[in-house]
């Protein structure tokens, strides 16, 4: 009687709510009870064309393995930065590719990522309208830096956005301890799109006032600027906390960390950069003198599961069990999208739009979301971000630590 | 009928564990049914030289403001570097002290801290046997980098060995998704003692063998043996992850982040250093040319208190409270220590001892707890770690964030 067949990737960077994602499909493709098998590509598109996948269906007959998959940070199925080609330069790695599709009997394609994952999508759906395929591409959004354009926000930035605000008041709670003039520089990711800095201001409560300053790479950063934004606050408080976005650029249009020693790129050509926050440290205690130290929050933003969001991580299942909805009745060419229906209460609707219309587009925050200072958010950026840190998640802990999924398929030699 | 009044001061850097040895204390004194008054010196010492002081029953009267202090991370009452002078050089500054204590009628004093804040004790209660006063100078000891004599393990230490094991844990699942060579350097707290770096140890699971590598100040280090261990390990597995202490030094006896463009030094003397996973990133691209990455844990170590250990906030508080007892009993002069009676189950007692005999002294790892290769922690060391982080607590969440006690009264002008 079943007769349908997918497969699944994830790609790209890692967020603590992408295998929530991976869960809530295989949990919608159990439940509709028609699909024979369900593959997971190991390490993207890029093990798809190595035809490296798994059952899964095998791995996650029981509901409990499934409930912990939904609560594992990084990806269970690895990633890719590959790039696919313009199907005009290659036309045989597409050919390839649906060969193996088609030797499966494939009927839908998952591919988890952000923006350039959504490339892959468009380039595959593309490829399949042109060789009238009957496979549905369906991508499912998710990055911590929710920059996806034609969604209100991403999975997986509510739990980050959740890390950020969390670590800021512990923060701010160390940073206090001394009576004495004090800067203190949390440095926070996210490359062009200022999102997750912005969240550092959940943070404030009647008893935190911190972070004092945010920077986001949105608006124009001046140093001299910054150096008497600081003066300003020393005349009312000793202990000054910032949150700064990694990508921050000066008046030259120059990222502030533009003397690290070496610049790496990824396959996607963007720079890897880091050290803002060191820039800024050196340059507050040259004007201050005073006591200064600046924070990287690094890779614990994407990947601390033990503090995600629940808001974050139900919304991330849910969008996958619409994805495979959506590509049941046959929708191909998607990336699945939240719609905002209203913020109080706080209720968000799945729908999806063409991918065609969002891949290799940045979303960053409107400027008039900024206030006038450019150091701080407007109570509206506040309301947008407070619904997506709500809730919290109850893991399981062994000895002590966490008890994630188990992912020695990953383990290369 | 009540005739006892005391002081209560915190003191070094922050811990999660802190503010439940001070949630301890002030629990026996309303317990004891002993107190009139319970004083709280803000920022230490400092504080009680400048009068400045607070209230403790008044604040904390009902016990879920109790419990809230007992789960809110860093310092209450605030700290300071201030290193009390030797009593011939500057007896003008003890007898100020006194004559505040005498004012106020003060029976005990609770100092809670790390070494230097026990050389203060102990020159308070050198200088109290001087003059024959009768007040009780008590210490409880606190430190996440374990380093105290005399006491099997510290107060907060678990905690931040927690957040340790959780974060490798996650830094690891992080690390996994792609298919090719790469080093992740995870830089931990720890000057001269290795104890938290060690305790990455306990992120391993049958799933996860990172930390692959782990480097301690107490072991000498070479970085060509360091190299040399990489390559070893790139014969098995493509993604090594490596925990670094902070404070290793070369052959030369120097630290690694010696390239520092500034050296700044506490109260104390103390050099403050940082940047010795980058050091080693720039390292190991240099050798192999792949993917590195260094990561600084920084301050979350000592201050996350969402990831907190059970063991350890209860000891805290339990030692707050067994430091209440000894006082009443007439003991001076002293430090609060834990004894491991057995590991299996964990048991420990609470007793004292001289604090003379512990101020100013280092405990580090013994190095027949180092393996041979000196890049591994024994089995032993294992089993002396793995009891302090067991355990998870409950803390409240108001708007998505964790709800800490009020320290408005730190803020400054």
């Amino acid at each position: 009687m079943k007769k349908r067949n997918c497969f699944i990737g994830q790609s790209g960077g890692p967020t603590v709510a992408i295998n929530a994602s991976l869960a809530g499909i295989i949990d919608e493709c159990i439940n509709s009870q028609q699909y024979d098998h369900v593959y997971g590509m190991i390490n993207g598109i890029m093990g798809l064309l190595e035809s490296r996948y798994m059952d899964l269906l095998e791995v996650f007959s029981n509901p409990q393995s499934l409930q912990q998959l939904k609560h594992s940070p990084a990806m269970y199925l690895g990633s890719c930065r590959y790039k696919l080609p313009d199907i005009q330069d290659d036309p045989q790695t597409y050919q390839n590719l649906f060969h193996t599709l088609e030797k499966l009997e494939i009927t839908d394609f998952f591919y988890i990522g952000g923006n350039d994952s959504m490339d892959t999508v468009a380039k595959l759906s593309a490829y399949a309208k042109s060789i009238h395929s009957p496979i549905c591409f369906v991508g499912i959004p998710k990055t911590i830096d929710n920059d996806l354009m034609g969604t209100d926000h991403t999975p997986g930035f509510g739990s980050a956005a959740k890390y950020v605000a969390t670590s800021m008041l512990e923060i701010a709670y160390d940073s206090s301890i001394y009576k004495l003039n004090a800067v203190t520089i949390v440095e926070i990711m996210g490359r062009n799109a200022g999102w997750l800095t912005a969240a550092s201001a959940l943070a404030r409560t009647q008893y935190n006032q911190a972070p004092d300053l945010i920077y986001l790479p949105e608006a124009p950063f001046s140093t001299q600027k910054f150096l008497d934004d600081i003066r300003e606050v020393f005349r009312h408080k000793k202990n000054i906390i910032i949150a700064v976005s990694e990508g921050i650029k000066d008046e030259n249009g120059e990222y502030l960390d533009s003397d690290s020693k070496y610049t790496k790129r990824d396959a996607f050509g963007h720079v890897l950069h880091s050290g803002t926050g060191k820039v800024l440290e050196s340059l507050v205690f040259q004007e201050f003198q005073c006591k200064v130290r600046s924070i990287e929050l690094n890779v614990l933003q994407r990947c601390a599961m033990h503090i995600a969001s629940k808001v974050d991580l139900d919304e991330s299942f849910q969008i996958g069990q619409h994805a495979v909805k959506a590509s049941m009745a046959g929708h191909t060419g998607i990336m699945m999208v939240f719609q905002r229906v209203q913020n109080h209460p706080y209720q968000i609707e799945y729908t999806y739009k063409d991918v065609f219309e969002i891949a290799n587009l940045e979303q960053r925050i409107p400027l008039h979301w900024i206030n006038d200072q450019h150091n701080d958010i407007t109570q509206e950026l506040y309301d947008y971000l407070y619904p997506l840190i709500q809730g919290e998640v109850t893991i399981t802990y062994e000895n002590g630590i966490p008890c994630y999924s188990d992912i020695s398929h990953l383990r290369y030699k």
